[in-house]
């Protein structure tokens, strides 16, 4: 059983920090991705509500007009806007939004077919090559986040009907492959975790034994994606089969030890596979995730909790390889890892687990997103040099400033709905203890009967007030990274028992409880064996990593140093809405136009400004650096 | 007209390093060679003579055996080998091997058509698609290695079959192209340069008229390649046939500005224009040439004076990118820079030139053969991990070892033939002046009458002594790494005009002439600019760039930081054959498990030892690296 959940979404109203950015998608992004969906904003385009339109034309026999259009996968660009909707209709009713969401279900269902399939590439263009390319086909990727958009509008509005198009959906699949016991299992996994949400919602249990199913099958036949190859007689991407490791098939999943292949399909697999551990039980299963969790971890994951180093393939390169200015880094990779982290403390509350998932939220999350909510990365480098990102044969993807869309859009949806469901992840809850796993100010009742309203300025201010509306025990978490925490009650020090980095207490209707956090910015080392960092060290305030932008500093900052007694005092940075910047004592070496040269380069002291990385390249094209080589 | 010129090749008899460099090729690099080219040495298929074979009887229209095996440019290793058995009979006459060449040579001209054509592809696999694919298929660069062959082996035994073959290629070429006017240019450059020299040696003015021809009319035409492709229905790897940047041919050579695209192809073009520029007084084309020049030497190459960064299209990059760990630093193009050096030498003797070819031949060129001579690197990265390197997917070109040979087998010859003439690079002459470019041991013999004889351990030792056999007029280099240079006459300063680093003076029978060097080990930095090498430095010695290994090391180089105040005594190193290595005075940062951590690594002093990089991986897999972050 779950040591804690994730809390409803109807049970946290946003305010502070969190609460600008849920009304910076439901004012901006939400509208602008509508406009998208439906081919109205300017941008890449998108067609994905006319895929739908289109398809159940093909299922009535009527003339599909202007066909398919997109990826393997457009339909989940629909889903993943519903959802962000249903998230924010919990919160802010909005009978014009709600009847568009309708609208776009409505849809949906008219584009399943009696049999429960669902996808309008395969229903359009040809419906002989449903299920027959699992590797590349993304069907159930497509299913998976119509799941997770279901479960989720009906957590949300009680409104079935998009939850009846999944389940009839499911079982289409759970018959396939369970009742009827044909093989496979899907090349990007992400219906595991929605079937884990589906179940949730609805009690069915085939969505429980489906997902486990396809947890349990992965690997075990390693030969299964080459069989499938050679039955089939087209491709989408011409991606080898053979290449397990790349689909998170070398091995039983209980076997595995090392993340590799596209993370972002690594991530949403262990997210399934922490969910389905601690639903069951299975210690062997929990066991894996840990291992994979601490590979991660421990060597595959940027300061920024980016992972996902290399773009051959959107996938984790080999241990202790992480570069800065080629990273990869798929902002969807993050959210992954937030969703794994999640469901790692749904297994255990530990700390560790919670650090992360605020690393990347923090970080990589936010970074994806322009402040206007109007421009989206897809790769989210930790350096930026205009001329050669963007530029060179090997930084291509890494790209100086934000796109409108993407042919490939899976980012700037997935951003969306996560900011606007951040309370799952930030609050959790068991039968009698509310968890309080980031710092997210608003109001948040829990169904153990704790109510509390949480008041701060975090993640640039370090206090977090707690006020309790109605009683019972608490666990607040103690970041790591705090060397100063100072947890009070009503003003005195608070008494509570720690356990793996959470503050457990109970507490009384009209209770005060104060967290403060380590205010001062800190030197962040990467340890020696990364080869990328050696001699480097990088600035970090709270959750936030902090990089230098070229604006901010003369136009250059590959001549600074950090030193490493580093004093940061608050200030403010042009054009980045008040937000707090840091000044930081540095040094700059002189430039010198020579190539090479055995004349030392003078250093002099600077002021040298900091933002936070999440509000990257929002002021026009200019270098960024995090890594920045620290002298004695 | 030229200011100087390289020495006839066997007016040259190397001793010390070069000697011992030059033993090393000729009694195991040539034989082994030998047996590769007849697919007896147990490594990567070669067929080269077999190719030969095939076409001679496919001309005469007997069966073609086991037909053509290899790269469309398979031919042109033969060529190599020639070269250099060419460069070493005239120094060592060697009857078995005379024979063995002459064997070959006989090969090689039953292998050529009645019109003058020779290239074994296309005359065993299909003789309709000469000439109809310039782009990709390397007919002309096949006839330019040979071209080089064959004025070598001239030169050095003064036979003529050879060059016979190639006047006749030549002419068929010419006939094509000039007097038939059919249009196009080589996609891999080589020919230009390879027809300047097979006009030195015979005289025949349409090979001099045949260079300026491909010189003049490439970039002219930018559509041309695109025209070709529309034109024929076969493609060797799929080109980009509107890539003008990549194919040197986005504008008229005068016009050129940056070095773009694929290295080799760049530095062999811009050898023939400056070749070219100098032997007929064309000022236009060696602005060019030096603004090519810079741009390669000021933003494109490495400190070990390798160029072309990137693996994708074994190209440069766009300025500024010099990546240590992913580098391509291609051993030919390192060769390439050293030919290109050269004619601007000898064009205007300037000791800048000169400075880059000692930089790239003692770093690049000679780090691409193991020291026993059987083993190669075609790829030259700066900075070696065992566990990325090799395997990260950005990284699978930069091996840790030196593989016996490739299927794309263009360095390991171009590496023996270079060492085997460096005779042409290290002296030149003038009709008054004998120019002293490196610093190589031995006797050399000037057609001006100047006779030098050369002692020296250089470039471990930083003395040179030149006894003067026969008097006249003296050009020494002064290399601008050195800070402490001292010329002695006979025991006393000497008086000398110094002219563009070159220090000019006149000699007489007996005087002995001592250049003693900077004996010092220095820091290198580079320009802010590059972001790679922020807050890095290197250790060099004379002209050797050092690096650390691994197996010196304790196992870990990362964890290493230099100080500024290098100190550096000489010292030994296990396994090198006696070369002297260097004990550093470092630091070691101590290593942390933890990926990331806000406490700083504590710095404790330890000697480093660094090797000169050019012998690096010699001694099984380890770590390397050249570029060690510089504290204060």
């Amino acid at each position: 059983m779950k040591t804690q959940k994730q809390i409803n979404i109807r049970a946290y109203k946003a305010e502070g920090f969190a609460g600008r950015y849920q009304e910076l998608v439901r004012s901006t992004v939400i509208p602008y991705q509508y406009e998208i969906l439906n081919d109205r904003a300017g941008t890449e385009k998108s067609h994905v509500v006319k895929n739908f339109e289109n398809a159940a034309k093909a299922l009535n026999g009527d003339d599909i007009g202007d066909g398919f259009y997109g990826m393997v996968f457009q339909d989940s660009d629909a889903a993943k806007w519903l959802e962000a909707v249903a998230f924010s209709l919990s919160d802010y009713p909005d009978k014009e939004l709600e009847e568009r969401a309708d609208e776009l279900i409505s849809k949906i269902r008219a584009a399943q077919d009696k049999d429960g399939y669902i996808n309008t590439y395969y229903t359009i263009k040809d419906r002989d090559k449903r299920w027959t390319n699992l590797l590349e086909g993304h069907e159930m990727y497509c299913s998976g986040h119509l799941f997770e958009a279901g479960a989720a509008y009906y957590e949300a509005t009680g409104k079935r009907e998009l939850l009846d198009v999944c389940l009839k959906n499911a079982e289409h699949i759970y018959n396939r492959f369970v009742r009827d016991g044909k093989e496979g299992y899907p090349g990007h996994p992400e219906i595991e975790l929605a079937l884990m949400k589906l179940y949730r919602v609805s009690g069915d249990e085939h969505c429980l034994e489906l997902a486990k199913h396809f947890v349990d099958v992965r690997g075990v036949d390693t030969e299964f994606y080459k069989k499938e190859k050679a039955l089939r007689d087209w491709t989408v991407w011409g991606n080898n089969a053979e290449d397990n490791a790349y689909q998170q098939s070398a091995a039983p999943v209980r076997r595995q030890r090392e993340a590799t292949g596209h993370a972002v399909r690594a991530v949403y697999l262990y997210t399934a596979m922490a969910d389905l551990a601690a639903e069951t039980d299975d210690k062997e299963l929990l066991d894996a995730c840990d291992r994979l969790w601490d590979n991660i971890t421990q060597k595959k994951m940027y300061v920024t909790g980016g992972i996902g180093a290399t773009v051959h393939g959107e996938a984790f390169s080999v241990e202790n390889d992480l570069p800065s200015d080629t990273a990869y880094s798929e902002t969807c990779a993050a959210i992954g890892l937030m969703f794994f982290a999640s469901r790692m403390l749904e297994a255990k509350p530990d700390a560790r687990y919670a650090d992360v998932m605020e690393q990347a939220f923090y970080n990589t999350v936010l970074a994806g997103m322009a402040l206007d909510g109007k421009s989206f990365f897809y790769v989210n480098p930790l350096e930026c040099v205009p001329g050669i990102s963007g530029k060179a044969p090997t930084h291509r993807h890494d790209l100086t400033q934000r796109p409108g869309w993407y042919a490939c859009a899976c980012c700037p949806p997935n951003a969306a709905r996560t900011i606007m469901s951040l309370g799952k992840y930030a609050y959790g809850e068991s039968s009698d203890t509310a968890f309080c796993h980031l710092y997210a100010a608003g109001e948040v009742s829990f169904e153990n009967g704790v109510k509390l309203r949480c008041q701060t300025e975090y993640p640039f201010d370090m206090k977090v007030r707690y006020t309790v509306l109605s009683g019972g025990r608490l666990a607040l978490r103690l970041p790591s990274w705090s060397r100063a925490t100072r947890l009070s009650k009503n003003g005195s020090d608070a008494e509570y028992e720690e356990k793996n980095g959470y503050a457990y207490m109970s507490v009384y209707e009209g209770d005060v409880i104060e967290l403060s956090l380590d205010e001062q910015a800190r030197l962040v080392y990467a340890a020696e064996r990364i080869p990328e960092l050696s001699g480097k060290a990088c600035v970090c305030r709270g959750p936030l990593v902090y990089c230098f932008e070229g604006v901010d500093n003369g136009g250059d900052v590959l001549s600074l140093r950090l030193k490493r007694d580093l004093t940061a005092k608050p200030c403010e940075a042009e054009g980045l809405n008040g937000i707090t910047a840091l000044s930081v004592n540095a040094l700059r070496a002189k430039s010198r136009n020579d190539l090479y040269s055995f004349v030392a380069p003078e250093l002099s002291k600077t002021d040298a400004k900091a933002i936070p990385y999440f509000c990257w390249a929002n002021r026009g094209e200019t270098q960024m650096r995090i890594w920045v080589p620290a002298v004695l």
